[in-house]
């Protein structure tokens, strides 16, 4: 697995402006790299806010010095120790979507931060935002217990994963907000006392405004990838994340080669490119990593360990054996969790 | 991860039993656990023979004390020192399917043996059964290399994969068997100087004769899987892994709940129900584990550490949040790559 750092940092660094002119705070998932050297690169840790979507992640990156994490997955009261053990060491978020979890939270003895997961459309988890009255009796609820300091809401408009193009991820966006702005001011809840934490890659790379947001919450825009690239989140130029694999079959007749690259290094993602899966695009290689696409030459099947190209016949006539290809895969974040943190970083 | 002991020592030895009955030789595939403590339960290390597909795996079963070990994935010229290494400490097998790769074999300063991988129409690696003066050429250049000891073909009808029920698995092995005879059958090469390795786990599970084949190369059987139950494999008391997820979210509104359990944990392996994915069976707790599929319970959607079960309302009501589920995932290798053997072994 290849990083490449000077995409990466661009990628940082364009978000944080982004942030910064929209006048929201920018807490970066951290799920995406799950990496404590990478992490570094979005700033110093005490000072830098973070999500993350496991207790394991939660522990790496108390353990390496953030202070300020939000666990952006509805809690699981079989971790009550693990959540007692973080929020005695640093500023902790959890997020609930049902009355019942209030009692895990009462039952943490350090002060909590609380996110109340609203779904807008996305049909993963969270209250459907219409349940207005079922959402203020939580809210205040959940402020009566005596170790919240905080309350926040909590939505990812993950929808915006079937768009394509920036008017479909506007539309995403403004269905998701305005949802949010309806449900604001029903509310009996006073908004000054809610933190609202909004996001998701495709919104957050090509929206600038983000209304009703205290803060924007994306991850995979450190890296990008096919998926992102193919959404309109970001252009191939951008992309920060891609796996070297050598070539181990040729089949000229049949316009395919195989690499030793498989479904435990690239996940079994994909995106659907012409009605077809594709796990992946190979790259043209560059003297400092790699450059534009190579035209119709992807990754179209994957076993364990094998992954199968479609590559024209008279560019595999010129593939040696053992030669290695430098491929995008469909979801950078898969990728890296399958790396273990094993990566080059080039540039 | 749960992995029942009981269920894959029983599974280990029916295998034994199928390959004694056939009489030909049982080398299991150990892509599958990766797991030293679990290959332990194949028998002695130093007298079993196992096959792998990456240098990763081959290096920790050789640490371990395995001796006879082969790669079964076509070889990359890029890992020749490994090779050398390994040669040099056990009897290495490695897999060819191009005349380029004879270069690589003759660098390796240890004795090797030598399989031609043969495609007999899964499509994947290979070359095709059908190029017989070319297989015929390919085996006598090898044979002339000096440090080869034995040669071989090797064989995997990944297409068994698509098959449903019995008679459809024989026919994809009479299909793959009969193109092997036809080929031993047109060789100028001895047939008697040639290893023939065969197997995937549809056909070593369900076949009781393997006709021209020296050895049978199963892997997934030990743990088998909703793939290989829905390809008619095993059944469901035969299988020997399941993830246990406890219940963040429950909406018994739309049918769903989720656990915490994504791809990461999963992976995205699939198999289509009704034209659906479903990524998992969800099963019946028992005191010593799980017992049979919950009725209409599968997980049908997952991100990164989400997993969406679709399940009746009336069970949904009864679920409280934490509670874990036990789920059978379509494919268990995958599952044991991403766990990177940590798993909870019961019974």
């Amino acid at each position: 697995m290849l990083v490449d750092k000077r995409k990466a940092v661009a990628n940082i660094s364009t978000m944080q402006a982004t942030a910064a002119a929209a006048q929201v705070a920018l807490r970066p998932h951290f799920k995406t790299h799950q990496s404590v050297p990478i992490g570094e690169w979005f700033g110093p840790a005490p000072s830098t806010a973070i999500a993350v979507s496991s207790v394991a992640m939660a522990t790496r990156f108390a353990t390496a010095g953030w202070r300020d994490i939000l666990l952006a997955i509805p809690l699981n009261p079989g971790a009550l120790s693990h959540y007692q053990q973080l929020a005695q060491q640093l500023r902790l978020g959890l997020t609930i979507e049902h009355e019942d979890a209030l009692d895990t939270v009462a039952a943490v003895q350090a002060p909590v931060d609380i996110y109340v997961e609203l779904d807008a459309g996305y049909g993963r988890t969270g209250l459907a935002i219409t349940q207005v009255a079922r959402i203020d009796a939580l809210l205040h609820r959940a402020q009566a217990l005596s170790n919240v300091r905080q309350l926040g809401l909590l939505l990812h408009a993950g929808n915006s994963y079937s768009s394509r193009g920036d008017d479909a991820i506007a539309a995403v966006h403004q269905h998701s907000l305005s949802a949010l702005a309806q449900l604001l001011d029903q509310l009996s809840f006073p908004r000054q006392q809610l933190r609202i934490s909004v996001g998701d890659t495709p919104t957050c790379s090509r929206m600038r405004e983000f209304p009703g947001a205290d803060e924007i919450r994306p991850g995979n825009y450190v890296f990008y990838d096919l998926m992102q690239q193919q959404i309109g989140a970001c252009n191939w130029s951008q992309v920060a994340l891609a796996l070297a694999c050598p070539v181990i079959a040729r089949y000229p007749e049949r316009g395919e080669v195989v690499v030793h690259g498989g479904a435990v290094h690239f996940s079994k993602d994909f995106v659907l490119i012409n009605g077809q899966p594709v796990y992946g695009q190979v790259m043209q290689t560059s003297p400092d990593g790699w450059g534009e696409p190579l035209p119709q030459a992807q990754l179209i099947g994957l076993s364990q360990e094998h992954g199968k190209i479609r590559m024209p016949a008279e560019q595999i006539a010129q593939l040696r054996l053992g030669e290695v290809l430098v491929i995008v895969p469909a979801h950078s974040c898969l990728v890296m969790d399958a790396s273990q943190g094993q990566c080059q970083i080039i540039n």
